[in-house]
């Protein structure tokens, strides 16, 4: 059975669990805090030397991370990850973009904000993140004007990498009042069968 | 005929076009000088809204961007990606590794120093990015210690979208005289068949 170390609140981690679900796959959930350093741990970094959760165990000593290349393992070969060549290339570029720039920005200002709880401390950048965290959500909700989903025309895994900081963009400050396009495509993810909430055990 | 939209010294654009010559393929190469903002203009937005490059264009009006998106597409089931499922996920998760870990440390420090000549002006951004930039030094060399690649026993894309910005990493300040498994594995790289430099045209 696939073990997942994660923490429940990080949407990376939540990517997975999302998945999991939908794919109907049991899976264990280790609880790994990173405000206690419980991912720099000598037995932590014997698993994933970069120190990050998600972490994902295909079995003993067998290991995945970086939670974009975890959604890609589980997908593969299923309804989440597109058959057509060129969609399933797509599929990465958004997981990527997810990575690049959104994720730097709206997820680490979600961090600051609600892990940290120090926004005034932090203030400069958060500051410098505001800019192209709604660039990287102007990119998106161009995109949702004229499509439903991000690749192919259905619910994929570029879905289930956008939608996990997405919908929390306003804990990191991030306004989605003038996005109506992502604010449709939130809910039409919401919708999808099997669809679980990131607190949910 | 692809055509590639990019800059000669951008590693980002480099990956590409080094797997295009070894997949021998034959290309067309656009440049795009990002300084002079030829990746804003409404023509190239309209071929990639983020207003980034490399950009790929398949065929006339099919677009593919963000550089690791484009290796997988190009490499798909060639010798540049392997067959087995989990090396598949390996690969993938060394390119997010690179997009998330290496290239906003090493490669943006590049930027500041090569492109935009102002170290000095950038100090405080380029002192954040040491620490980080060293750290995914380290965890290259941690698995360059056992393994000759990075995924799978041989070169892949993973190893192309990492030589990109590991190989000019001292224009970037990041000294690898104490890496001796990256520079092994750097001269692994370029002893490949049809290596090019990333200055060849």
């Amino acid at each position: 059975m696939y073990k997942v170390y994660g923490d429940l609140y990080s949407g990376n981690c939540y990517k997975v669990k999302l998945l999991l679900v939908q794919l109907e796959q049991p899976f264990e959930w280790v609880d790994i805090d990173i405000l206690k350093q419980e991912s720099r741990t000598p037995e932590f970094l014997a698993k994933n030397p970069n120190g990050k959760i998600p972490l994902l165990e295909i079995e003993p000593e067998t290991y995945l991370c970086e939670s974009n290349a975890i959604l890609y393992y589980l997908s593969e070969g299923t309804e989440f990850f597109p058959s057509d060549r060129l969609e399933r290339a797509q599929t990465l570029q958004w997981l990527f973009f997810e990575q690049y720039s959104h994720e730097p920005n709206i997820a680490t200002s979600r961090y600051i904000i609600r892990y940290l709880g120090a926004p005034e401390e932090y203030k400069p950048v958060l500051e410098a993140k505001r800019g192209p965290g709604y660039a990287a959500l102007d990119v998106m909700e161009n995109h949702l004007t004229t499509q439903d989903f991000f690749a192919s025309d259905r619910y994929t895994i570029a879905d289930i990498g956008l939608y996990a900081y997405t919908h929390v963009a306003h804990e990191g400050g991030f306004d989605l009042y003038s996005y109506p396009a992502i604010n449709a495509w939130l809910a039409r993810v919401k919708s999808q069968a099997k669809h679980v909430t990131m607190s949910a055990r």
